[in-house]
């Protein structure tokens, strides 16, 4: 995994319209105050869909802050987060002589529940966290906050086929094990050997083509009124029952 | 517990202003579009301060909301959650045939992770939650909605001094277990009995006055790089070890 935190600038229409586009995190914009060009306006609602902090400033500030002094009007402050292999979470587990122990989150929307579950998977010993291309949160600065800065050391894959990434990890003797309120209780499966714990979105839960991938099923025992916890809790729960096997078997 | 979900409004400056400053959960503030007195700014402040959706509408609509005519430029639309006694929680208990299991929480100060942690009381069997007055998130309708409807059915007590309510409880025979990093590995304590989880504020933790009146101290084990799970996460791993020793001994 390869984190630089330095600051990138991004300057111009096409390339900041660009970062955007690519899913490049872009924790701040700055924009010429008044202008309402097509294309800004364009780059304004991309940076607000992404949860970017704008700015409107000057065009002296923003001469001042550019450094091709071809800004056209845009500056985005870009935190390259990037995106880390499968392969490099497998390699993280060998290196620490460790079964391997994976987090995969089926559509987690939430960037507050994304941060906050690889702060678990950190915490918890995971190797790393993957999510899949679409209906997923991004790495986003809300994610990285909400990360509590696990985001620096957690690998995080993004794949474009989480059913596909699963038949490869089976390859790899991986087991995988999905939350599920109608599977057996947790308490009752071995979840020792090399795991990957599938989380499902906040609504639907896990995906039926990601389900039937599982070799196990696993519910948290709940005795209340309502449906379900948090799915950053539910993660937590499961992964810390995962985490009380390795430790006391 | 008295829960009453009807909407109730509140007409006029100073019955608005009243019901913000008691602390009462406002869902929704109507105020008159355009209208710039210093009270009615005065209202639209603390309303966001409290999370309040605000709509700035016409006279016309203003008017044709209001139930007594008398609205002064502002209505607010209050769902009553109203706080309970800790006696109701214990009866609950009672009622059930258990050992008490109620949540402390010591300055949650988010209140997404209050309603999380609501919800996660809900569906872990507690019986109730019990919050200070100062220095914590109170029950407005983020915290209705992030415990997902288990602000309906998990009672929630607001008392003043959460050092002598935790004597009053050890009088009724609760045990306490501290949530803290510097614990006892949660595994190691017997946590089956009457119990008292205490979960301190999301920077600093549960205050010394607090922390010195419990019995134990547990932590959560952990083998990452960054300091500590979310709040909500924390408390909820935390409450499904007492779960768990609870049906598995």
């Amino acid at each position: 995994m390869e984190v630089n935190t330095s600051e990138n600038r991004i300057e111009g229409r096409n390339a900041v319209m660009e970062a955007f586009r690519a899913g490049r995190p872009v924790d701040k914009l700055f924009v010429l105050d008044g202008c309402q060009d097509g294309p800004v306006r364009s780059i304004v609602r991309e940076a607000k869909k992404h949860d970017t902090i704008i700015s409107f400033v000057t065009k002296e500030r923003l001469d001042s802050i550019s450094e091709t002094g071809k800004h056209q009007g845009v500056i985005a402050v870009a935190a390259s987060f990037e995106y880390s292999e499968v392969s490099d979470i497998l390699r993280k587990a060998e290196e620490a002589g460790e079964a391997p122990f994976v987090f995969i989150l089926d559509g987690i929307e939430d960037p507050h529940n994304l941060g906050a579950i690889i702060r678990t998977a950190n915490l918890a010993g995971a190797h790393g966290v993957i999510i899949p291309k679409h209906r997923s949160a991004l790495l986003t600065a809300t994610v990285m906050r909400a990360s509590a800065g696990a985001l620096n050391y957690t690998p995080v894959a993004k794949v474009t086929n989480l059913v596909q990434t699963i038949k490869e990890l089976k390859n790899e003797g991986l087991w995988f094990v999905c939350a599920d309120m109608d599977g057996e209780v947790m308490y009752d499966l071995d979840l020792k050997g090399p795991v990957g714990l599938v989380v499902g979105n906040e609504g639907d839960g896990v995906s039926r083509l990601v389900r039937e991938q599982c070799d196990m099923t696993a519910s948290i025992p709940m005795k209340g009124d309502i449906d379900s916890l948090n799915a950053s809790v539910a993660a937590g729960v499961l992964a810390y029952e995962i985490v009380r096997q390795r430790l006391r078997g």
